[in-house]
């Protein structure tokens, strides 16, 4: 089954009625895929706010109407509780348990935020020969947390968790240039070089996902990530909150290259 | 008193002491100048989804805390209600009058929101030897309702607002690529050539602003204006609006150069 060549709507609706239950990197190529966060409407606006100061980390893709389960705007037909392969559910900022689908859950006073991913820029960086060790590696991007702070906003503060990439010297300009022509899957790395300046002790063990090789004469390079968003969630502790597990995110209808525009 | 050369601490404290009244383009010259929109809390949801879903139009610089009177994050020490020259009050979406400021009318519950304008690009054009009418006929640029629909959010909806540069055909590109690095101050042009199309039926007449000559070989160009969201607010007429002044904008910290990345 080639999901690659597939469009949007229909791995949407395959992974809808449970045909596809794994990781969604590498599917529909071309398209951009989002992370997602649901929350209670009387936490969305202390959310869109922390979105909106955190532009680097947290940039936003689509907010839905109050107890909507569509993104209408960037996946016209989409259904937010069945479209993602894996789901994970909070209360009081502890997980609850991951669902392949979160219908029962949903509730008229929910709403969903749909932010960018970099998966949007590997693209753009393999086309350019620019190495994605991780992608080499068939891993999942190693990510930190860092001591950079957020600029918090009522309920929501934490620091930026950054996924790192490592290139060669030579390469770093050409990643620095792609990856900032767009800002709306994280943009220009957010460091470059020394890890211990950031906050990160050591690289061997990332925070989430897996370490990768970093080859003589490479520098880990380091990008804003879109785990930061959840865990600023999950710093506020909210009553209740729904996101996707990692690695399993929306596909969305909006080809990459339109994000640059 | 060249208050091109000044430093926008400076200039906000002459205008908060009455020294300055005047409109504000051309002052500080380098740093950006912001269009002010005020609402009580209970709006602000709204209004900021509002922001999110057109950020062509409504390029957001930056959110105050809610009942703050100072633009912390891109001018720390300013006070909101006294340091633009002129504001408008509105309740129910009526303009009720124009004051030098509106420390009188604050309260708790209000929520500023600055957002870009473009007089942060004109400064690029110029330099880059783009001709811009209006500042050569030192006329307010012209700016006119479009048939464009913003996409509406809960209680703000309305057409996008434009303004206009007359620009010989060679020179277009690159103008389109100058604004295009700017996302943040309404980016690349939404149009370009015939303004019936957009819904524009005479130029001659603008909506807002001051007609500008357009000269034979030249075509009308149009970019997303800071005008849109206070059409929006008060198209949804709003118990309690303050905005500025068109022209006595809110003068930041921030350099222009410093909104594109």
């Amino acid at each position: 089954m080639n999901t690659s060549a597939m469009k949007p709507e229909q791995v949407r609706l395959m992974i809808r009625k449970g045909e596809i239950t794994g990781p969604t990197p590498g599917m529909c190529s071309g398209y951009a895929q989002g992370n997602l966060v649901v929350l209670p409407k009387d936490l969305a606006y202390d959310f869109l706010l922390f979105t909106q100061r955190n532009p680097k980390s947290c940039p936003l893709l689509e907010v839905s109407d109050i107890g909507s389960r569509c993104f209408s705007r960037t996946a016209p037909g989409s259904d937010i509780a069945l479209d993602l392969p894996l789901y994970r559910v909070y209360r009081d900022g502890v997980l609850e348990g991951e669902y392949r689908e979160v219908a029962d859950f949903w509730r008229d006073d929910l709403v969903s935020f749909l932010i960018g991913c970099s998966f949007s820029f590997e693209a753009d960086l393999l086309e350019a020969g620019v190495p994605v060790r991780h992608i080499e590696e068939g891993k999942n991007v190693p990510m930190y947390r860092t001591n950079l702070p957020c600029v918090p906003a009522g309920a929501f503060h934490g620091n930026m968790v950054v996924s790192m990439r490592p290139l060669p010297c030579s390469l770093i300009p050409k990643a620095v240039q792609i990856t900032g022509e767009m800002p709306k899957v994280h943009g220009a790395p957010v460091h470059i070089g020394d890890p211990s300046v950031i906050g990160i002790r050591d690289l061997a063990k990332p925070d989430f996902g897996d370490p990768v090789t970093i080859q003589p004469g490479e520098v880990p390079v380091f990008w804003p990530c879109g785990v930061t968003p959840q865990n600023a969630v999950m710093a506020s502790k909210p009553p209740f909150a729904i996101t996707h597990a990692p690695g399993h995110m929306f596909i969305t209808d909006i080809k990459n290259i339109n994000l640059k525009y």
